[in-house]
């Protein structure tokens, strides 16, 4: 109950940060390492310790931040508040070129966003394209991702295909869209979070931080 | 002197919804409209209308707020204040499958952020793989940095080996990083920006906010 409340009331950069601070507890784990320090997190990450203290107080009880942290506690802990040890199940749309290289790549590398099905709207390519996965021709993405339980699609459609392919996964049941297609795409439900990837607009954001001199270390 | 000084002085958010307004912009010049209204804009880009008008106050005389705004006027203003408009030398690093297939979108559907060259520590790679641009083994990468005056750098390589190619790719001159390692690194300097667009973590960022309830619009 108590943790109920406080999932309400986390900030969203909070969140955030505490799933950087996931990422790099995972790296550490794998690396051996068996304790860190909100120091050595922030200077990883780029944040003050002070931030990574107070993010980490959302998740109640962990440790002696004096002593530093456990990995391995830390990690669960924010895994559990956060709902990232849960599998969940993931789709892929449009297999173009980047498409078909984020199917090859996730699938091999990740175990925990579960690449169930990708969709083309080219009948013909879904039918003869060699894939680790099942795929799919568009028209069938509202029931393959109910029958599949599918919560999260990444979507390299084109950029005039994007904001109607993302309103019909959300309508078909999708609860959040990673977008690699060259265009800002935005979610008609508060519910449902998107993700911008666009390549062209963040090298874009550089040239600006270039142009600016803006020193911005993310 | 005075869009020096406005320059200096514009915050990290505006920089950067600046840069999604451009590319806005662009879509509704492509699409042929000639005219567009803070209202649009910020529906647009899910932000407010008035956070629109005030980032656009940034670039100084534009035109009549209540009449809405030239749509290249306020494209070129933008472009200009922000660099936008000049072509920046790019390179891939990585020539794994991820970095092969942004290597041919991007070279096809953008002119701006030319490829200049695709590095890969894979000698045979280099030597035999067919691409739009001309590929080098990475130890020729400060060499061809330096000739060809790349500024931009997409970086494919496998996250051990992400956070000192960076380091080797900042030292050899390169001035803002898009990094799609799955893992997050850091600039070692103030004045070179690296944008971390790791998919694992966007999807475990989207987990986060369906198990929160966050209901957040980007």
């Amino acid at each position: 109950m108590v943790q109920a409340i406080m999932k309400k009331e986390m900030p969203k950069p909070t969140i955030e940060r505490l799933c950087l601070i996931y990422g790099f507890l995972e790296d550490l784990l794998e690396s051996g390492k068996k304790a860190t320090s909100s120091v050595e997190i922030g200077e990883m990450l780029g944040i003050g310790a002070h931030s990574v203290r107070k993010d980490i107080n959302f998740l109640g009880e962990i440790g002696n931040t004096k002593q530093g942290y456990e990995v391995e506690k830390l990690k669960n802990a924010i895994g559990e508040t956060l709902g990232l040890e849960k599998p969940r199940n993931t789709c892929i749309v449009g297999l173009g070129k980047l498409g078909t290289a984020i199917l090859n790549n996730l699938t091999i590398s990740d175990g925990k966003y579960r690449i169930m099905a990708g969709f083309d709207s080219n009948i013909n390519k879904v039918e003869t394209m060699k894939a680790p996965v099942d795929l799919y021709p568009a028209y069938e993405m509202e029931n393959i991702i109910k029958q599949k339980q599918i919560e999260l699609a990444i979507l390299s459609v084109s950029a005039d295909a994007a904001q109607e392919t993302a309103e019909n996964l959300i309508e078909s049941g999708i609860k959040g869209i990673v977008n690699f297609a060259p265009v800002v795409i935005h979610s008609p439900r508060p519910d449902v979070s998107i993700r911008n990837l666009d390549i062209t607009g963040e090298l874009r954001l550089l040239s600006a931080y270039i142009e600016t001199k803006t020193g911005v270390v993310e």
